[in-house]
């Protein structure tokens, strides 16, 4: 697993550059992996990236991640404010942990200001755009030296 | 997607017509899907029914639904309580959405009084027993036109 | 009483058909109990309207009712949210009972979202516009058999 | 289903054995189904023990113990506080059920303080280590006679 | 007002004695008024009962009360929690107030358990069933001397 | 309605001068319509001053003003903190509405502390005494040109 | 125990009569029990007047009541807040139960308000002075016939 | 300190007419000062302007107001909210407090609904744009005779 | 102190066996200690078993533990949620700690859901009826060796 | 009661100088009180020092000092935060009453951080080791003169 | 910085012996300065006194203590309840800190509860009147040896 | 202002590099604005670096920014969570806004997880450490274009 980084998107992200993109920007999914891969693969980074609807897939990669990378870049959507058990499987994960949201969710609703993934995380942005994929992985760079 | 609708079941509703048949009666979820077609056919509507245990299914479906489909009725069933996911779906769902629970959930336990799906849906009802899916559906032919 | 169903408007619903049509439709109280009363003739259901702001008028009709009518359908109004004393008249009236609003009252302000009437209700359902009088009225002739 | 016995393991519980043994113990689930059989199988009881990241799995073997098992020992992992489904599931399944949590969830995080899953069982404990699961079984075949 | 009670009922007891016997008894007001008369009229005390189900109305009578009682019983049934109005107009009436419950309503509901009345109450009594208003009654009796 | 204001005073109000003359000074509604009169009428205002103790009478008044009105200044007394029903009917009327209160409320008990009134209210003044009343006066009449 | 009633009285109660008389009045317990027994006697009934600062001895008496009285007068004091033992020890008593304060506890700090005891209580009265305990009495005498 | 008046402003307020006019207007604290002026000093009253974004400041004048002021008209602008300390200040000043928001604050953030001021002052108005610091002017020259 | 064992019972639990034995059971306490002295002497084990509805009691018995015992299987009864003094005492001993309570107190009042004694208990069950104290005390043969 | 001082100390203090003496220190009650006796001697000030896990024994204590204390310094320990029948007790006694706690309890579990005692008490201190004991006895030498 | 004390007054101290003397006492703080110098002078120890109404000023002053004070006695004022950058500047401050309240905090509002100090202090008193400064020194004496 | 960007640190600040390095790093405020400016200057962004410990000073800041900056780049430390001020300043301010915290706050005490700033600010980053405003300015320099 040599310097494999995994960036784990969650629940409705593969909607991405599809819904309002006035919000989310015209970038999809593919495009993020694309733009973060040119920053990770000078460097000698691998980057894995997954999406998935199901809670328990993201769990399934996490557990995966335990053996296979050194950190994990994740967006859980919707499971960050919801998932305990998400929040379980990252803290049985060694390795460097940075959440990252799209859009600013401190300014909406109430229940999006809750992260039970923060707690685990060693960095949190929100508000950056795709943009903040990026940003996170510059400190994954940092980070692993 | 001429007047396709999608009749969307969430968690244990597998069980309908199997299980306490004295709160919810006695007809299965083919019964209903059965008497909604009678509603929905003659008037030009197609009726999709579907039934998941598995909330990344049920966001899959409503993904499908953005091309698909014009309406969704959907019974959560404890999905309601508990999942954004499923709520941020239907945010990106552009079609009329209608909220149906069979027993009236505002007499059970606490935590059913809260309901994620009804910030977005357009219309909610409870409490008509399986007779609540034909009202929506009565609705739904209103509104399609 | 032979099958007599109440129908019950609280308080602010008189402004029905004259305040933010955009919102509310543009049909009066009266066209509602026109279109109810086309559905419940013919089965034989005798429709009988009434509004009022004042709650101890509300808690009177009920009353009434406990001897003249076989069901209510109500629409409570801001009173839905604060009055434990139409509750309690409603508990000791022994027919039907569904509660009807025609907005979609969880997408709106907090105190909304708690209905006392719920509590006794048979049915509840919000959201359908005036419609959702005439898809209660349905149920209620289901009931009724 | 003559006297089978169902031992549904949760979220992150494949873990067992290789996550923070100091906590957990070194046993993994395959030796917790060993001991456990060596308990069960003198008396006539037959177990099947099954694990699942995947909510909705959970709920459909508790949907397949309604034919099948006339008790469920149940570790719900992380759903334990968050699922209200895999509770419903519960409710609709009529033999004993047992909750096991390996480690005392009541020093932890507040959140994990309340249980869904309590509110349907027989019996819970937790801080019993892995041995747990043996201390339920034993009451299991108490009740089973 | 040589020693005039006022006997004041709220709300829903109009239908004492024909609403859930086994909860309220047999008697109605009238019975009750005549029981506590014959209780007050020995010791130079007259009662005048009341009953309405306007909250104005109630209001109202408080009011005359400041010129022409020197003490009111009150049951002010479902206004008990909720009308701050009742409490201010109690507050500007200056004599002996006794409030009293039939059932035990700290059985009942949590939001019966709240009384804005018995802030201004000299003594609250529930659960006493219809003799509350007597044992109420024989307080006031002592404290008028 | 050139240029018609309603004052309108709810529950207890009727008491003013008569009650607690300390807190609430020596002047009756009356001497306040005097005084608000004699600011208005020579700036051609008129003014229409009324006072209830039933919740559905004010409501009826506000609806009234909606073609007879160009502003109302409101003094709900205990109604303030109570009814969803005011302040419905105020968001119904769309002139200008001024929310007096004689003694400061926020130094009295919690609950009467939340104002539903003043989420609707252009502005509110609490604690002037009855020298309020003429100080939202003077405020319409600058709005009102 | 033909017709016997415990007189239970908690914490600081043994002070009445010396602890201000301004609110508790000048009465001792002994005196309470004096005019009770003169209420009682009359009609066959046997009182035993207790009072204890031990939560543990007031718990024994319950216990002793479950085959020595046919019902309980207690004024459980500070108890009555914060005591889930006594609650559970009255639980265990098949007579009858009737909570007495001296004071208005409603009046009083926001502690106060709330009763373990008044849960399992058949009535409860507050305020009513050192009569409240024969009024208690006397609806004892009614309930035994 | 021959009827001397402070009118001290707190933070942000120094961008009056500056920021967002169609909320806050196009007069600035010079202008507010003048309109101010004109009503005072032909009765007699001389007004101290002042503005500051430095809590401690505020303080400060609020000490110096002990010995040089009989009244303060005080907008706290965000420390309404947090500040202990001027509430503190202000309790330790002897004369009339009048507190003035030009917005009405009732209508925003939660956070804006408690005011630490209003518990010390004597009157509280919000909502009457700039005109409200002549309006409780008015009141200040009512009160000081 | 060669493998004591101290087995507190606390209030109320002096009635087993003779209290709603259709929940409870009908064995009494000396029937437990008979049934947890049959599987702790054949192993080396020395009980000791003591029952109090007092408090102080209970705390001076686990003070004692300290030199006289190596674990303490406690039933705290109601004190489980209110005795923040025998927490702080079981804090003060060494040994292993297991609560027992015999019917699942999680489907019992919302009070009894919080036990001061689970944050420091090693292990905690209920619900396992009085079986649950040997299992506890299996798990005491298997934690001391 | 020559200016006598009791020196009430709560449960699990009777460890005090045996238990976790990083915390409390190693000094025994004993050695407190010997040391509170060399300052309170000299000064005319007689010392009675007593200590109970049973909290109606401490009541007992208060009541006594009624007649025969001028002062009480009292370390509740745990009945700090769930008495209020000793709360009420000290409401009795009308001398002075310093509340002590050797550590400080405010970092500490959040239950720790309300005190009933506090309401009652002239002063409090938490945090100054054992000589908190003695700084308390400083302050009753002046306030006693 | 040999054995140098800092003694740090927050907001409204300034006041002190000016405002309210009959809670406050007529001790200025220079007089509680002199006061603590005789105690401290003798044996070695030099004070510093300081009073600001500026939050940055008390801030700048801690830091400077982190080279020149071995401890702080500090009574927060105000701040106490509000100031989470004064209580970060403490966690920046390695010696003792001791923080003094004049009056009992815990008998006045609920916000002057919880302190934001308290969860760095060594130890904190309330309610001994100015010698409550003198108490805190004699400790910070023992502390430093 | 041709680009400026401001960099505008709160509360504590001054002591980054000296305090608890091994949470903070050691790099001091002028490391980081010598890293920032490396990054800024070649793309035309002028920095200019400002800290202080008074909310006050902050606040003009912002307001100076009104006219002299594109952008800021706040870390408001403890201001953070208590700040209404500051978050009205910069409501005011019209270009972006970027909320940087080095360590991770969501990992912290729970008031530092609300953050006033948050609701104002386009993006928000915690935990970072230093490279934080490295990575803020990032996406400063996107936006700006």
């Amino acid at each position: 697993m040599s310097k494999t980084v995994f960036l784990i998107n969650g629940p409705n992200l593969n909607l991405l550059g599809k819904r309002e993109p006035a919000i989310y920007g015209a970038d999809t999914l593919d495009d993020v992996t694309a733009r973060c891969e040119a920053l990770a693969n000078p460097v000698g980074i691998t980057l894995r990236s997954m999406q998935s609807n199901h809670e328990g897939q993201i769990i399934d990669w996490i557990h995966e991640a335990r053996d296979a990378a050194k950190a994990i870049i994740i967006n859980p959507g919707a499971f960050t404010h919801t998932s305990v058990a998400i929040f379980d499987a990252l803290q049985a994960f060694e390795g460097f942990v940075f959440e990252v949201h799209i859009s600013n969710v401190h300014k909406r609703e109430a229940f999006r200001h809750h992260s039970y993934v923060s707690a685990r995380a060693d960095g949190v942005l929100a508000g950056f755009g795709v943009e903040g994929y990026e940003l996170a992985l510059r400190r994954v760079i940092s980070v692993l030296g």
